[in-house]
C-alpha cells in the first residue's frame, strides 16, 4: 500500500486526501457532515469505485453516530448513495453499514476486506503478466483508488514485486488526468518503469511499442460482463482488439452488479462542461463552448479477454463464469 | 475565410498569428530572420501543414531579399525546410520559392493557390456530407491551418453554408488542444453546431451519438494512401471502422508525397515531454516523468474510405487513384 492513505477513520470525522491536488500537494481534509461527505465524492476529492465504497462506509458510520432521527438518517444516506451514480460499490457499502448492528465495525470490516480483496486480485492477476510485459493502462487503479493495494495497478505493482519488470504506458486520462497525476505517481513509487502518453496516443503506442496487454479497472460490471469504466476504456478495448492485444479488467466482486443483465442498464454520469473546457484554473475552449462529457463508457463483454477478481480469473463465456461469483469466496 | 489571417506578407517581414495564444489572445508577430521563421514553425505558433507551407514560402522570399550569399541562403533554407519533418508541404514550398525567378511572386502564388485549392476541396467534399450529418473531427483543419478556407473544416463549413446544418463533435486534441482552442473557434464563427469532447470520448460518441462520418486533414500521404496526421487520427480510423462509420481525409495534392511507397517511410516527429507533462504553465505529472510524445501517427490506407482533394474525390484502390494526381489538375 502507498504511504498516502486515501481514506481513514478519525474518531469524529472521516479523514481523506484531496486527490484533486495530487501530485503537487498532499492535503488531508476532515468530513464531519453529510454535506462534507457528499462534496468529497461529487468533487472527486475522493475517487476510484472501491475507495468511494470505503469512504461511503465510514461516512455512514459517522452519520449513524451524529444523526439520531431515522428519517433524517435515511435521507442523508440516500444523498451519499446517490453522490455518484455509475459505480456500484458506493450503494453496496452504504447499505451494508446502514443495516449493520455496529456501523463502525462494519465500515472497518469493509475497509479490511478491500485490502484483502486487492491482495487476492494482485495475486490472481500475476499469471496474466508475462516477464518483461509491456502494459497499457488507463485512469488510476492503484492504492489511491481503492484504499487497498489497487485493482489493475495492484496487479502491475504485484508483477513488479514478483520480479517481472513490466514496462507500463500510462494514459493521462483526460479530462481529470488521473493517469498522469495519480497512476504515474503510484507506479513510480513502486519502482515500475512507467511512460506517460496522451490518450490519443494509445493506438500508435500499441502499433509501435509492442504492447502485450491492456489492463484496467471497472466501476460497474453487468451480469453478462459489459463493463462501465472511465471514459476512454471502450476505445482502448476496440484498439486492443484491432491490434490482437488481450484486454483485461481487474475488479473486486463488489463491482459486479448481478442485478443487471447488460451494460445498457448502467447509468452513465455526465459531468460539467468546465472539466473539458478548462484545465485546472486555465480556460481552454472559447467561452460558452458546448461540451459532451460522459465520465464513463461501457465496454461490451466480447472485447474483454478476462476479469481478474479476488475469487480468481473469469473467462468467457461470462454468462456462465460471472454468475458463479454469487457462490465463490476469496480464493486466497 | 476567417477574419483572423494566420499568415501575411508585410514588406520586410512575414506577419503571423501566434496560434498558441488562441482563443484568448490575438497576438501578431513579425518574422524577419531565419531564427524567427524557424522558431515560429518549431514552437507551433504557425501550424497546420498547408499553412506552414505558405509561411515557409513567404519566409524564403524574405530570406532571398535579405541574404545575398548563396551558401548562407542555402543553409538558412535548409533550416526552414527541416523545422518540422512530418508535413511535406513545407519542403515543397521552400523548394518552389528557392527555385523561382521572382521569389515573392512565387510565395504569393503558393498562397493564392492554397486559397483556390481549399475552395475546390470544400466544393468537392460536399457530396460526402448528408443533410444534418453528425460529424466527428480531430485537430484543427480550418482557415488557421491552411491560410485558405481549410481542408476538413473547409468541407464542414462549406456544408453549413450549403444549408446542410451538420452537427460536429470536436476532439480537443491533446496535447496542444488545437481542437478546443482553434477548431471550436472556427466552427462557432461559421455558425456550425459544434460540441467539444475529450479525445478519449470519441468511441462512446460514435456509439451513442449516431456519428455519420469522420473527416480529418493530413500532414503527409504516401503513394499507397497511408496517411500521417495529428496523433489520435489512427485511433479514430480504427474506431470508425469498428462502428461502420466512413472515415475521410481532406487534403490538397501538395500533401501527397508520391515519392514514398507507404507510411513506414514517413518520419514521425517526437516532441518534448513537457507538452504532455504540463498544461500551459501548470505542471501536471510528477517532476521528471518519462513521456512518449509522437506528434503524429500513420493511418493505414485500408481504413480510409476516400480522400477529398482539389482534383476530386479519390476512392480505393489507391494504388490506382492516387498516382493519377500527377496528371490531374484543379477540378474547379
Amino acid at each position: 500500500m502507498t504511504a498516502i492513505a486515501p481514506v481513514a477513520w478519525d474518531g469524529d470525522a472521516v479523514l481523506y486526501l484531496d486527490q484533486r491536488l495530487l501530485p503537487h500537494e498532499v492535503r488531508r481534509e476532515r468530513a464531519r457532515t453529510v454535506d462534507d461527505i457528499e462534496h468529497a465524492i461529487k468533487s472527486l476529492a475522493v475517487r476510484g469505485a472501491p475507495c468511494i465504497g470505503v469512504f461511503g462506509a465510514y461516512g455512514i458510520a459517522l452519520l449513524r453516530q451524529t444523526i439520531s432521527d431515522e428519517a433524517r438518517l435515511a435521507a442523508a444516506a440516500q444523498r451519499v448513495r446517490a453522490a455518484r451514480p455509475t459505480a456500484v460499490n458506493l450503494a453496496w457499502a452504504v447499505d451494508r453499514v446502514l443495516a449493520a448492528e455496529d456501523p463502525l465495525q462494519e465500515a472497518r470490516a469493509i475497509h479490511a476486506e478491500q485490502i484483502a480483496v486487492d491482495a487476492a486480485i494482485a495475486a490472481n492477476g500475476l499469471e496474466l503478466i508475462p516477464k518483461g510485459a509491456r502494459i497499457l493502462t488507463h485512469c488510476n487503479t492503484g492504492p489511491l483508488a481503492t484504499g487497498g493495494s489497487g485493482t489493475a495497478l495492484g496487479v502491475i505493482i504485484g508483477a513488479q514485486r514478483g520480479g517481472k519488470k513490466p514496462r507500463v504506458f500510462v494514459d493521462e486520462t483526460r479530462p481529470l488526468l488521473q493517469g498522469s497525476r495519480l497512476n504515474y505517481l503510484e507506479l513510480r513509487e513502486a519502482g515500475v518503469d512507467a511512460v506517460l502518453i496522451v490518450d490519443a496516443a494509445a493506438a500508435v503506442t500499441m502499433q509501435q511499442q509492442h504492447v502485450d496487454l491492456v489492463i484496467v479497472g471497472a466501476d460497474r460490471i453487468a451480469r453478462n460482463g459489459d463493463t462501465a469504466n472511465k471514459i476512454g476504456t471502450y476505445a482502448l478495448a476496440i484498439l486492443a482488439a484491432h491490434h490482437g492485444i488481450p484486454f483485461y479488467v481487474a475488479a473486486p466482486r463488489s463491482t459486479f452488479d448481478l442485478t443487471i443483465a447488460c451494460g445498457t442498464a448502467i447509468p452513465i454520469e455526465e459531468r460539467a462542461a468546465v472539466e473539458v473546457a478548462s484545465f485546472g484554473s486555465s480556460r481552454v475552449a472559447p467561452d460558452g463552448a458546448a461540451v459532451y462529457n460522459p465520465a464513463f463508457d461501457v465496454t461490451p463483454a466480447h472485447l474483454i479477454a478476462a476479469f481478474v477478481t479476488e475469487c480468481g480469473i473469469l473467462r468467457p463465456p461470462y454468462g456462465e463464469s460471472i454468475p458463479q461469483l454469487e457462490v465463490l469466496r476469496l480464493s486466497r
